[in-house]
């Protein structure tokens, strides 16, 4: 049963991963919770913020730095990143797939002239960060045409269609702008962090970070300086990131701008088509009203009553002529009423 | 009577608290404000920051670490953590009721694989913290499904009903990421107040702060090592509360964004519909005109008056076409004029 | 004249206060400003932050330490603490009003079990705080249920009244909101200033603080562990004054927002049932503008012209059929047309 | 020709500035470019930002410390403070105005007893920060009592008149509270940047600021002394002028957030009274449509052909009793229909 | 094909750029993107950020310092900056010809007074920086007086195609805001990190840059102090663009925050002539219905049916006289209600 699952399903929840070798073997494995954390030497609460099950509540990008796992957790791609292979949790998501797609191509010997010559658990980050980036961009570049057209359009085709076409780009854009927001953060974080930076460095390394300090301690002293040289390779690879992600986020905000002011606008110059209909409205309703009076008027000497005025010679001009008059000086009247209040 | 209570109730205030001891043991009690300054070490003020009768003052959550005492106040939960024991105010309320069952099964032996490894009092936070994290998921999980239900549905049905649950819907988020952020503030905080945190370790042991500075210094050294490593437990632990905190207030805040721009969204459609409408009966309004006039003029001649034209042959059928073509003209004049003039 | 007051009588001017001795004594002055600067050891320039009848100009919340006063403005009071007394200005207003009461009461020994433990200046700051913050949280209090109750009760009950009602609350809470804010502000600049506190302690006693660093010397070394206690003392203190500010700014924030999304659901709400209406209103013109057709045909054949058809048999009846079914026709042709182009 | 001022004039260009001296002497000069970049040790880039030509290229208030001279532009005040004199451009726009006042009743030795004890540059900063000041504070004054008028009277009439007055207040207070924000972030950077503050206070002193350091270096150690009070005295006056800009700029906006609140509670107002008028036309609308309805049957019995009821008894009184039942039924069914459908 | 040119392409994509050489020579090329990398000794990475194909990607500006090679991405100027010569993409673009027009005329040694002081590289981020502020302050110049001019006309002409160049112009401005703060935060960010400006500096130096420290180590003590004044020089030229930035960027701030607050004037203003000319409209409807009740009963007086009454005599004129009466009493009795109800 379901609080079964609940009670006992946390210790032996299984997961069904791709796990990418360094050498770009590619293999899909159930691994046991219990297993994950005694080969990965991570706490059962790091898991947490790659559990795919609790996407709801880690939702916010992260990159998570431990002693001898690095864990991913950027949109729909989580993964757990350890010295000779990568554990891809919820490999059928869109995220997974670019992932495992642009890391394989990376490993790829011929596409880098012989080689990855970063570490691998390096390679797995950049792989992440570069699909996520690609696919935000991706996202950009087909929401920017189509709202720019709409920007062009809308003006002149204010029709129910258009207006729902910009709700549903501006949807889109929120959601945009609030993903790489997010990155962007996240990689902001990660910068003016050095320390974590230092650890992603001496992973795999025989180095230690000495207490309270941020100065690395290596056993070997070429390793200390393979080392600092990775950390500013890093630092670069990160801002180039952070900054494409700054370029995504600049420009989904600037067009959620254009498209907010668009709206705003629209509702003004709505409302002011819709005075001056209503002005046209109340014109002929002054001059409706006119009419029925007249007619009115027409009609009690239509009742077949007598007002022995029947057969008076002019009786019928004078009647017509006093119900066109009245009609038109009480049109007038009441038309330079409202014209000098200023509501017409 | 009130002022009595107000100027003599401050000393006399009898708080009921439940206490729970390390060991688990749960009791009901009622404590005297002078006893409970006396056995937390605690001053007058500090009391104000749990106090359960000032819940409109002392809203924003809280953790203050104090020599002997740790006072937690998050959300419904206010509570005095000390070395031994922690007592909880309002225990009837939904955050008092959620935390006693978290720390109760966090101190059951059986769940922790034999005894909890951290002091009591960081239990008691990390209880707390869990506590009140999990109640904003539960929230944020409630809501989410209905929120984006509603997005989904409305620009199609745009019903009174379907307006109103989103109003209750936006009220709650509003509230949900007022608290989720509060929280997320509050742990801010702490993590960058170091000081606090060593506050929190050096609790009920051998060592204290030494002055101006952040040096720990204990009578012995394992102690001040166990403190340091505590520290950085605790750090990790707050962290991943940030994180999970993080989560919940970026994902209601996303929500919550939707749904302002979905109402924009509306608002205009709404407008551009209301336009539509008035166009049409615009149009109608221009139609019954004419068809008034001529209904004047055929009224004119249903008079009960001569003129002179009752025998003339054709008399009828002339003013028929002259009423009809002249409506149907004026009617296209006007309709025109109104085209031109961009109204219509 | 006006300019001659304008530039005598800066100089001249003269201030009605309350002073308050450290005993207890309360007594109504006029005092010079040519004699209040000599006895203060201020500059001219100072009084300007606590002179009443710049209210306009020096409106934002201030704490200035200078060497032998504090000058305080908090709200609508503007007094200046010396050693042994403090002197308020305008003290006919409520703040000025409040801080004596609470003044008064803190010197009273009865209620301190023993005199005060802390220095008058400090008493005096503390007061002024207190008081401070207790209207804020009173005007909190006051203002709460009655939002709550416009929020609930507002989605059924639209009238003006409730509408005014709710932009009263508006008001209130925008004032509320930026007067807390304000003395958190002010509050959060003087937490991170701690020259400024340390000035505070050293006042009347024989210490100084060295130039262009922090560290206080005195004559006495007793004197300076005194004085150190007493800043931690402070510091808590205003530490605690401010969460209760932040609370208050909070709740205050959070109700504004909770009104503001309120109308802006509602804004959204008044135009969907004002389309609903105006749907209906179409509907009927509708049918009012067929009905006028029929009149129309109806009136031509009642004018007193001879048509021919007055004797035929069925005339009248085929007439009105023709008129009835064409009306229904051309109703639920326009009908449909508008149906389909979605605008009924 | 223009094109040819463009290419030589930017090297010829003449300034007409007004020029006082230390000693209050007034002259009006023109003054060559090159011949000012020489007596005032300036760069060609530093004297645009005081360049009145370029006013909309440089609207940002700032206060430039140069090695001989300060750059003053503060509003409409252009003017470049020397040991000795201060040159003033523009002189005839209200800034410059303002400021040669304020500047000459500080120089006059009357007003100070004796002489100014400031040097003279500083004496130009405070005259030009205290004239800028002023007028803020004059224009807030203006227009608060004007903004509260509105705000008190707005809810009860809403003419056009009053909410045109109201937007032409906001558009007052959006500029009162930009120039005041902008001035204060000046003040603020200037308060952070000391350095900037020593280049002030050793100008025309035998002192230089060591390079890489903020340590200052007299020739003379009385004048470092000089140097160092002067320092904290223009701290002190900056913080002065920063109060009264941040209470300027507090003010403005919180009349400026109530402005707009009031405007959007207006607007939701009008919403809900035309939802009301609206109501009103649907009922009458039903009930119109009813009565033409029914005047459609009489029209139709008005025909001048034969229905062969002509002459029968109660055939009148039969049809009018169910023209006038018809209508009054169909409309309380039509009512009763709205009023379900909560349209009515 | 496409695809081929993307497997392929990458490695052997062809830039056509202008070079411009110190001497101020002038030539058009086509770069091997192997060789470009090459010649500059920079990564693939960096190129990224001027690659001009990417003009979605990388719209931010940036700055980037690299060993030999500074590279320029200012709107649509993108170029490499090298020790001898500057590389400009895309130099058909507006961005890319005012650079080239600006360097230039800067590199004319008549309008220097005899060659650029400065090196080139320098030289070369002046003249961008330069030629990348007038555009925008152009574009600001030109919108301004339009703007100004709007705000003016508008309150008295609310025509659609003012509206209409209201929305033009706040779709500029939001743009220009926006170009501007992106330029205001890379300055900020490069006046921010000292370690960049340095190394502009060094470049084309023997001088390094220690590690992890900022110490700038020469071989030639000269070369040193020449770097440092240069960095000094360096600093001011970027704080005087940034203050233009600044400027520029608050000015547009401004303007928008007007137009912004003009429109919400002008729909609440729309709104409350709505609500008039509803009203107006409610209330010849009132008396339309009247009219229309009367209408019938006249309508049932004419129709050819006997209602025994037609011989009676002041049957006519009683009738009529009730029509009327009615009518009118009718309405009144309407009006009042409204009025009661404050609907009309």
């Amino acid at each position: 049963s379901s609080s079964d699952s609940l009670s006992l399903g946390i210790r032996e929840q299984v997961y069904e991963v791709v796990e990418v070798k360094s050498n770009g073997m590619v293999s899909t494995r159930k691994i046991n919770r219990r297993q994950l954390l005694k080969s990965s030497g991570l706490r059962p609460r790091d898991i947490r913020s790659v559990d795919p099950s609790l996407f709801m509540t880690n939702s916010m990008p992260s990159l998570l730095v431990r002693e001898h796992a690095i864990l991913l957790n950027l949109g729909t791609l989580r993964a757990i990143a350890m010295q000779e292979r990568v554990l891809i949790f919820d490999y059928n998501r869109k995220g997974g797939k670019a992932f495992v797609d642009t890391l394989l191509s990376r490993l790829n010997p011929r596409s880098n002239n012989g080689g990855p010559c970063m570490p691998f658990e390096i390679e797995v980050v950049e792989a992440a960060l570069l699909s996520r980036v690609q696919r935000l961009e991706q996202r950009l570049m087909d929401i920017e045409p189509r709202v720019q057209g709409l920007l062009e359009v809308l003006p002149n085709r204010l029709t129910g269609d258009v207006l729902e076409q910009l709700r549903i780009s501006k949807q889109t854009l929120v959601e945009l702008s609030s993903r790489a927001g997010a990155l962007r953060q996240m990689l902001l974080d990660l910068l003016e962090d050095p320390h974590e930076i230092r650890r992603i460095c001496i992973m795999g390394r025989n180095c230690t970070i000495r207490k309270g300090t941020d100065i690395v301690e290596c056993s070997l002293s070429t390793e200390k300086q393979i080392a600092e040289e990775e950390e500013e390779e890093i630092e670069m690879l990160l801002e180039n990131y952070l900054q494409r992600c700054e370029s995504c986020h600049g420009q989904s905000e600037r067009l959620l701008d254009s498209a907010k002011e668009m709206e705003d606008s629209i509702a003004v110059s709505l409302s002011s088509r819709r005075l001056e209909v209503s002005r046209v409205e109340l014109l002929l309703q002054v001059g409706a009203f006119c009419v029925a009076v007249g007619a009115l008027i027409a009609g009690i000497f239509g009742m077949n009553l007598r007002s022995y005025l029947e057969e008076h010679v002019f009786a019928f001009w004078l009647t017509t002529a006093g119900i066109i008059v009245g009609a038109v000086v009480a049109f007038f009247l009441m038309y330079s009423y409202l014209k000098a209040r200023k509501i017409l």
